[in-house]
């Protein structure tokens, strides 16, 4: 599935850390929130609210979750979860794809 | 009007400039085709293939039509027309988020 359908998404994007990651807000039709978006190259911490799936869709990428010192490698076709109120160190090595399934 | 309802949304970003200009790809309900995005502070030549109307939401930039040497400023809540199969400069001095309208 390359396309979700019947969703309403928010026109104006979200602009990360001068622009390294950049995602458009959608909603599905039965409410569930998710967002898609793009990190480029480059290493930032990302702090979660909800709990969050990261769903790679290409690219590739070395994560660390906030208490781990161990960082684990993931590419496209892969997902990792992030505890809520939680953080993440991410250093994107290929620019990277995603779908954000928040809850 | 902050969001687009009922539309299918591709899950992946069109990456163009090395992530200057990110963008997401809609179809509207009736098979309309349009892109929001977002371009980042930069100087940059874009082609258009179909005609394409440039809807700014927020920010700021300068365009320079093909084949003219003018200049024109463009804030958020303006747009700007582009005809098929010609260029434009856009100097983005401020992020831009926009729709645009293709055909």
């Amino acid at each position: 599935m390359t396309q979700f359908d019947n969703v309403s998404v928010t026109k104006q994007a979200n602009v990360y850390f001068d622009g390294k990651c950049v995602s458009h807000s959608i909603v599905l039709e039965d409410g569930t929130k998710k967002s898609v978006g793009v990190i480029l190259p480059s290493t930032l911490l990302f702090t979660t609210g909800a709990p969050e799936v990261m769903e790679l869709l290409a690219g590739a990428c070395r994560v660390r979750l906030a208490g781990s010192e161990e960082w684990t490698e993931y590419t496209g076709g892969q997902s990792f979860q992030v505890p809520g109120d939680s953080s993440f160190d991410i250093e994107t090595t290929e620019t990277l794809h995603y779908v954000c399934h928040f809850g």
